[in-house]
């Protein structure tokens, strides 16, 4: 029974390897490759802990924040990883990921899919203040990385400095703290000509 | 005040970036490119919240192991990753990674940089359960890369059997179900072949 359990959740961990070759548009710093979202996911599991304080509602429950963010792009690995920017790759995004998380988080025993199903499910609904802090944290990182990297997949994609801050203001709704320092980067960078 | 405290800890954020940079003996599965320390780090997160019911000690505290896990490498961006099989390595990395520790958490504010040195000293004090369970799948993670991928970095490397179980069994004192698994699987690799 146990040996059971334990195979279904090796046969996930290995499964979920693949994470490591989903590239994004972002890039590693000082390096010409893209990063990918095994190592994404890795810095913002990071920036829960070192940032938890700057939420919103500072009684955070950071396990439960960490666990969403640990799980929240594995879709990816049978739906892609969808361009923040692209506005058409965004219409179907929401079925393929579905079939997707049936498939992975099935290959867990029931309990462990049923409740990474709904950490899933409470990241994408975006509502609870847990959720809300890690969209915040998942939309600020790669601002970081552009903002550190003289503006790479800004600059690389024809990205506006109004269109950053339309799709990134959500990150109000899970630190307001983290949304003033988003702007003040914003605009530093378009000062700096980074960002157009 | 809090302004200057969020720029300490945005600074330790990007400067962790380098952990994407540096490169372990094992490989991502179906490549040939070596696994860097942020996506075994993600890995290993993952595999504590899905394999944490396998700990000796129930009542683990999670997010202590997962906070321990999350630390555990960055001194590597100082000193380097220091080889499992690497004895004269071993000889000076205590004292190459107390530097890297003192200059990286002392990025924080000072109370975090006491938070994260005591949870990476615990973890290299391998006494607590939080520390065994972290270190269990530390040590777990690269025996089942190897599995899953031709015994790739054992072969390269000339590692033995004997080595394996001896260098791992540590193992045992985090979780005896993940250490009896990966006896099975030490046993297997050698009948396959692909362990000598």
């Amino acid at each position: 029974m146990t040996a059971s359990r334990l195979e279904r959740q090796i046969a996930f961990i290995i499964e979920l390897d693949k994470m490591k070759n989903i590239f994004r548009k972002t890039k590693v710093l000082g390096t010409d490759r893209h990063e990918n979202d095994a190592e994404h996911t890795w810095h913002l599991a990071l920036m829960a802990i070192v940032l938890a304080e700057h939420a919103n509602v500072p009684e955070l429950d950071l396990t439960r924040v960490v666990k969403m963010l640990l799980i929240h792009d594995v879709v990816e690995i049978d739906a892609g990883d969808t361009f923040a920017y692209d506005v058409k790759g965004h219409e179907d995004k929401a079925e393929r990921e579905q079939m997707a998380a049936d498939r992975l988080f099935g290959m867990l025993p029931e309990e462990q899919r049923d409740e990474l199903m709904a950490l899933w499910h409470e990241f994408e609904a975006n509502e609870t203040p847990e959720a809300r802090f890690a969209l915040a944290l998942d939309r600020l990182h790669p601002m970081l990385l552009n903002f550190h990297n003289n503006g790479q997949s800004w600059r690389e994609n024809g990205i506006t400095h109004d269109r950053v801050l339309a799709r990134n203001s959500v990150i109000e709704n899970g630190s307001e703290a983290l949304w003033a320092y988003a702007k003040r980067m914003v605009e530093e960078a378009l000062a700096k000509g980074i960002l157009s």
